[in-house]
C-alpha cells in the first residue's frame, strides 16, 4: 500500500489565505448587496496594471517564438544569463555576486518552501514570529518539526518573536540554530532591518556554522537610504546566507510569475562525513533534476524590468502604493490605534483596539466596515493583537478604507 | 551547523542532459568549424514555432494585464477553471474526471519530481529501465533509495526491465510495489501500451494497493485509435492513478511552460494509524503551500490549444514530427539497424550495430555524422546497446539525417 507523507496531517487548519477566502466568500454570498463595495486590502497582492515596459518585452518575446529561426525550447534551468546578468549589474552592483549565482525561478513561494529539498534532517530551525506561513507550513510538510501545541507553534521549531518592544527585529538567540529565515522588509509587519541588526545576525551566523534564508521580497519599497537592500550589503554574508528575491511586487508580476535566488559559491553546510558541501551546487543539481526554467517570455518581461522605461515604471508603481501606505498609516494614528510598519514597505501592522483578538478584528471590519484585512494571528501567535492593510490597492480604495476606518472604529 | 541533504551524494553523475550538453560543447570547441552543421536529435525538444493561436491568446492575457479594470494578480494555485473545464472538456470527455481533479502546473519535470512530496517513506517504488531519470533521481534525492551499484542502478528501487522482448513494457512484477512509474507512450522508448498491458496494471495496482504514476506527456502523439490516451479509459485507474501530461509536446510549450496532473478523488493513500487519505487532499494543500499557480497569459496560451485553430494547428505539428519519425525509421531499417517506437511517439529507439555501446554510439555519431542522439544507457542500465533519436526537428535537418546515417553507418 501507498504511505502518505504523515507529516501533512500535522497540519493546522487551512493556510492563511485560503481561510480567509473561505471566509469572505461566506460573507459575500449572505450579503450580496455589499459584495460590489467590499474592499479587499487582505493578501498581499498587486492591483496596477502591468508595466508597460514588461508587456512590450513578453509581446517581443512571444512572437520571436512564432517564427522558427528565432524559436526557443527548454532555457537554461537556472534562467537565461541575460535576466542574471541583468539582475547583477542593476541588484548586486559592488556586491560581489555574479551572474551563476543566481537562479530564476517562478516565484518566492516555490523558492522558499523548495529550498528545504536540499537541507538534511536534524536542523535546528529558526523563524520569526509573526512570520510568513510558507516557511513554517514547508518545515512542517517535509518532517522538519513535530506537532503544533494550542497556539499553533510546531514543535522544534525555534520561535523569535518580533514585538513593538524589538521593533519587530528578532533578537539574537541565547541557544545554536542551524538554518534562519529572515524577511526584511517584513511581511507581515512591514518592519525594516537596520544595517547594526544584519550584522548582529550575520556574525551570529557565522559564529554558529548557520545560514540566513534572507527574503528581500519587499526590497523595492525601502525608501529609507541607510537600510539594506541586500544581505550582500553586510560582512560576511557571502559565507552564511542565501537572498530571495522576486518580481512579484516591485514589478506587479504575482500573476504572471518570476522571482530568483542568490547563493555565493562560498556558503557552504555539512555532509554526514564533516565534509563542507556547496549549498549552490546543491540547489544546482536540484534545479537541473526539478526544474526547467520560468517561462522564456516571462523571463524578458523580467529582463525588461531593469531598461530605463522599466525602471521608470517600477519607480511610479513602487510611489503610488508607498502613497498608499502613508494614507493607511495617517488614517489609523488619527484614530488613535498604534501603527507600525509602511515606511519602507507595502504593509501597515496595526494594533487591534484594546479587548479585540486579531480574528475579531477581521470581523469586525469584514461585517462592519466591508473590509478585508489580514489577521495577525494568522501569521503566528506573538501576530495575536495586529492586523496587517495591505497597501496594494487603487488610490481610490485606499481613500474608501481611511473613510470607513474613521467611521467605523 | 547547516546539515546538507545526504542523499544528494549518492546521485550518480549529472543527469543525463547537461551531460550530453557537456560533450557536445566540448566537441564543438575543438572543431569550430563543424558547429554550424551539427544537428541535435538528442534532447526530446520541440522545435516548430509555437502555434499562431497560442500566441495570440498570449498577447491578449498581456494586453489584459495592462489595463486595472482586467487586471488579474494571483490566480487560483491549482489553475484558473477556464483551462481546466477546457481540459476536461477536451481530453477527458466521458471519463469521470472533473475540473477540480485537474492541477496545472509549470511542467510535468517539477510535477513528477514534487508529487514525491506528498508520500512516505517505507514505499516500495518500481520504475522501469530504461526510465525517464527525473523519477530515479528525485527518488533519490528525497532518500527512497540507497547508494548506486556500478550499473547505476538505486539500492531499493524496483527496476522493471523493458527489452525487445516485452515489447518495451514490463511484465507485472512478482513482488508487491506501493508506487509504480508508467510513462506510455515512452520516453526514450518510444513504445506504446495496449489496453490490456494497461488493464493488466491497473489490476495490479488495485490487488497491491499500489499507486501509478502515469506519465502521458506524450499522448498527442498516438496515431492508433487502439492505443489508450489516458490511464482513465482503463476501467479502476480512478482509484489507483495519478496521470500526468503536459501542453510541451503537443503545442511546443517547453520553453512557456505548462502542465497539469489529474488526480480522482478516489485515489488514497494510507497513514501510519492506517487511515485512508485522499491523494488530492494532499496535493491541493501541497500546491496552496508551495506554489502559486501558473503564469495567467501561459494558462490563457494553453487554453487556446484546445480552440479550434488550436487544435488544427497541433495536429499539423504532430503530422510534422510524426512524419520525422518515419523518416528516422525508414533510415535505420534501410541501412539494417534494428528500430523500434516512432509510431505513436516522437522517439525512435535504435539498437547499436554489434559492438558498440551507447555512449560510443554518441560518440561516433557526434565525431563521425555530426549528429547529436540520446545514448540508450542513459536511460537506465537496460538501455545500454540503444540510442535514442528524437524525432523534434525541422523536416530539412531529419532528412540529412537520415542521409549521414546511410554516409556512417
Amino acid at each position: 500500500m501507498a504511505r502518505i507523507n504523515d507529516n501533512f496531517l500535522k497540519l493546522k487548519a487551512g493556510y492563511l489565505f485560503p481561510e480567509i477566502g473561505r471566509r469572505v466568500g461566506a460573507y459575500a454570498d449572505a450579503n450580496p448587496d455589499k459584495a460590489a463595495s467590499l474592499i479587499k486590502c487582505g493578501i498581499g497582492d498587486v492591483t496596477e496594471p502591468l508595466p508597460a515596459a514588461v508587456r512590450e518585452a513578453i509581446h517581443t518575446a512571444v512572437d520571436e517564438l512564432g517564427n522558427r529561426d528565432t524559436f526557443r525550447g527548454y532555457g537554461p534551468e537556472q534562467g537565461y544569463d541575460f535576466l542574471r546578468e541583468a539582475i547583477v549589474e542593476n541588484c548586486y552592483a559592488d556586491l560581489n555576486i555574479s551572474a551563476n549565482d543566481i537562479f530564476i525561478s517562478d516565484g518566492s513561494k516555490c523558492d522558499t518552501g523548495n529550498i528545504l529539498d536540499i537541507f538534511g534532517k536534524g536542523n535546528k530551525i529558526a523563524v520569526t514570529d509573526p512570520v510568513y506561513p510558507v516557511y513554517v507550513d514547508t518545515n512542517v510538510m517535509i518532517g522538519n518539526t513535530g506537532e503544533a501545541d494550542e497556539e499553533g507553534r510546531y514543535e522544534g521549531l525555534v520561535y523569535l518573536p518580533c514585538t513593538a518592544e524589538n521593533d519587530f527585529v528578532p533578537a539574537i538567540p541565547d541557544e545554536k540554530v542551524d538554518i534562519i529565515y529572515l524577511c526584511y522588509p517584513n511581511n507581515p509587519s512591514g518592519a525594516s532591518a537596520t544595517r547594526e541588526q544584519l550584522t548582529a545576525w550575520v556574525t551570529y551566523a557565522k559564529e554558529n556554522d548557520a545560514i540566513i534564508l534572507y527574503d528581500a521580497a519587499y526590497e523595492a519599497f525601502i525608501q529609507d537610504d541607510d537600510v539594506p537592500r541586500s544581505i550582500y550589503e553586510i560582512e560576511g554574508a557571502h559565507e552564511c546566507a542565501l537572498e530571495f528575491r522576486s518580481f512579484s511586487k516591485n514589478g506587479g508580476f504575482t500573476g504572471i510569475r518570476c522571482a530568483y535566488i542568490t547563493i555565493p559559491e562560498t556558503v557552504t553546510g555539512v555532509s554526514a562525513t564533516g565534509e563542507r558541501i556547496s549549498i549552490k551546487q546543491l540547489w544546482a543539481r536540484r534545479t537541473s533534476t526539478k526544474f526547467n526554467g520560468a517561462s522564456y517570455p516571462i523571463q524578458r518581461g523580467a529582463e525588461a524590468i531593469f531598461s530605463d522605461a522599466g525602471k521608470a515604471q517600477v519607480v511610479a508603481l513602487v510611489d503610488h502604493y508607498m502613497g498608499n501606505a502613508k494614507l493607511l498609516r495617517e488614517a489609523c494614528t488619527e484614530i488613535g490605534l498604534k501603527v507600525f510598519g509602511g515606511e519602507n514597505a507595502p504593509y501597515v501592522w496595526v494594533a487591534c483596539p484594546e479587548g479585540l483578538t486579531s480574528w475579531d478584528m477581521f470581523d469586525k471590519m469584514l461585517t462592519e466596515a466591508n473590509v478585508v484585512i489580514t489577521p495577525g494571528s494568522g501569521f503566528g501567535a506573538a501576530g495575536e493583537g495586529y492586523f496587517r492593510i495591505s497597501a496594494f490597492n487603487s488610490r481610490e480604495n485606499v481613500k474608501e478604507v481611511c473613510k470607513r476606518l474613521k467611521a467605523y472604529l
